[in-house]
């Protein structure tokens, strides 16, 4: 009896997060097991090198260098993927779950790529796939977005689901730091990687929205179908103008379905101060969540780092070891087969911020008024300070507009011999 | 094998919450259905006047008027008590769990003063009690607290809990509104009640402050056991002077554990502006939980209403339905039995906003200075205003100290012969 309700674990990696686990399960064990009922045993550890230091010391036979010591141990109930990148993590996680075991993983890359097909094998080997620590580490939102919000229809996902590009927006807007500077100061911090591309491209909370977007709507979106933009053209000037405006610039991920489908995007976006977000400031995610009837349900936390990682993934062994012992493991995969298309952004609708480079000289503002109205484009703020320079910028906020007419009196102002160039095309959320 | 997978209800009470249930289980019924592979069939609702108007329509046959006839019969696997009030409520939710039904309600009074004998009854029994429509109407919180926060160590929950008094705060704040005319807006919108006692007093959040330290902490505490101060006492001028602070008073529920205790509180309370809570407004509901590994998570969301509500209970009904279809009901009775103390607020820190109305002469400030002083108690702010009466007001914040302190400070201030009275104390959050 005392037996069955011992979960014993294979543990894939042991980095920062997988030391974190570690720790968790094994110095806090006892209180862990107080809590749940079960205890908990990490039998094997598969690490590259056995020998490198590392934050976690577990005793030295428990490590294993060949995966398949863990996956094909029938013993081990549970494995936990924290190794990171896409293999061959994705092809472990695979081969445990044929295997019938439960897995619980942190990993978006594998979520947001072959995230489907893992699903499905779970559900046919009657295991778990849990992934709550893929998307904003400590938020609890993945769970809530499929059980508690499950009976309302969620018409939009609004996240900021990266903290390294908040934290340098947040830098950018309150301490008037360039991007360079802020990039800077963010890796000094640990916020950024020292090299930020996965983050600054806009390409991390690109797979952060396809997993929440799949979820919420139950049509398997991939990472790569996200149409995303990066924070590195955003200019200090931008930051300052949309100050002055009162918006602040956030990377944001937005995922958006109506009749026509499902559009997903990830681009900076100009946020007014009413707004739930405004106020999310440095390494801080959150995610708002629109539902039909429940209306905005905002989630906010720490998004990233060791301990909220592995404290996510900690609650999610819980979860399976639940279901382990009632022998129910399985039976909650979500469903992602809600036969819905991407949209293209063509249509949506939004407002939009624009910065225009002009040569100041008369009829300038009203050539350009004239294009935008004749594409059906208004709008809301028009801001030209004094200027004793020959070029000058004009900013403008538009009302709500397709981006498809946007995008046609765009090509057609910049043809406009007195425009210099479009230099910022910003998303404004409502 | 198909009845096995059909969840037969008995429904008490079709008020607002009730018809909004009985719509989304029956009308809405089918999609419900395919998202969670069982159907819903509410057998009988119990009524006090069958004849009575209702925004639902049932057919006439599912109306009972005695309570007996849903609790005692064995073909009804689910109770869902919407009628509110302690008395018959808690009474029927007993006899229900008796009988080896779950029961989902949406009635904080019953959980805040009967909960800790009920869910040791559901355990007995093997059901489920769940109440995640009880806090925070729309707001998924008391799943995340037990699941996905249940690993890590809670060290303080701080929320705004209540709608009413959110939003007559709000009024008082941003449209220069008095108490009166405040409460009388909410009233005219529907976001008070004629008697709005329960809620400006405070007892609604003493009673949702309770729930949810009851979860976090594992030791069951009474909303009576709550000490609570409403908003009735707030003037405009105090508004206006945190303002000038740059804080908001809010009504915070807050309940913290520390090595010597569990303290519960609620309070006016003024938030400073880099608080997550500082730009919750209206009728919204925020509730901050405080991890020690997890750190701050916040969630956000419409904190009354019909719609939400009972989308809180449906979703909570689809728990319940699982768990029966498995045969796992009564599995996650929370355990409450954690032997910690109540605190009394005499020995917590916090920092207070004191408004002190004086004579305007010569070494006043000095002496209440000379006071604070000697109690320990320091000021990290003073505000007097140039004034031409007999009489002014100063204001201070204090640093942190101890209630008890600041208590004897007071007693002392009071006597000084040019303090003409103590006009107001209220805590601030850091």
């Amino acid at each position: 009896m005392k037996d069955k309700r011992e979960i014993v674990i294979g543990l894939l990696g042991l980095g920062t997060v997988g030391s974190q686990v570690y720790h968790a399960l094994t110095e806090k064990g006892d209180a862990l097991s107080e809590k749940t009922g079960f205890t908990y045993r990490i039998k094997r550890i598969l690490v590259r090198n056995p020998d490198k230091a590392r934050q976690a010391k577990p005793p030295r036979e428990l490590f294993v260098t060949q995966a398949n010591e863990i996956l094909e141990d029938p013993e081990i109930k549970l494995v936990i993927e924290v190794l990171g990148g896409l293999q061959p993590a994705a092809a472990h996680i695979e081969k445990a779950l044929e295997h019938g075991k439960s897995v619980v993983t942190a990993n978006k890359g594998v979520m947001a790529t072959h995230g489907e097909k893992l699903l499905m094998l779970a559900s046919k080997h009657n295991a778990d796939l849990f992934f709550e620590a893929s998307v904003a580490g400590a938020i609890p939102i993945l769970r809530p977005l499929q059980e508690s919000m499950a009976t309302d229809r969620i018409l939009q996902i609004v996240g900021i689901v990266n903290g390294t590009t908040n934290f340098i927006l947040s830098q950018m807007t309150h301490e008037g730091k360039t991007y360079e500077e802020a990039l800077k100061e963010a890796q000094k911090l640990g916020y950024a990687e020292p090299d930020p591309t996965f983050d600054v491209t806009g390409m991390d909370a690109a797979y952060k929205i396809a997993i929440l977007a799949s979820l919420a709507f139950g049509h398997y979106a991939k990472g790569e179908e996200v149409l995303h933009e990066g924070i590195q053209g955003i200019s200090s000037l931008d930051i300052l103008h949309a100050k002055e405006l009162g918006y602040r610039i956030k990377l944001i991920a937005k995922a958006q379905c109506e009749k026509d489908g499902l559009s997903l995007l990830v681009a900076p976006t100009l946020i007014p101060p009413n707004h739930p977000l405004y106020n999310v400031e440095g390494p801080y995610n959150a995610i708002l969540v629109r539902g039909e009837r429940l209306g905005d349900i905002m989630f906010y936390g720490q998004g990233a780092g060791g301990v909220p990682t592995s404290t996510a993934i900690v609650s999610d062994v819980v979860h399976a070891a639940k279901n382990i012992v009632l022998g129910t493991s399985g039976k909650s995969i979500p469903k992602l087969d809600n036969p819905i298309s991407l949209r293209s952004p063509e249509s949506l609708l939004s407002r939009f911020y624009l910065r225009i480079q002009v040569e100041d000289r008369p009829g300038t503002l009203a050539s350009i008024a004239q294009v935008f109205a004749e594409e059906e484009a208004s709008f809301s703020a028009v801001l030209q300070r004094e200027n004793t320079a020959r070029l000058t910028d004009i900013l403008f906020l538009t009302h709500t507009v397709r981006e498809g007419s946007l995008q046609r009196a765009l090509l057609r102002v910049r043809k406009l011999p007195s425009v210099k160039e479009i230099s910022a095309i910003f998303r404004v959320e409502s």
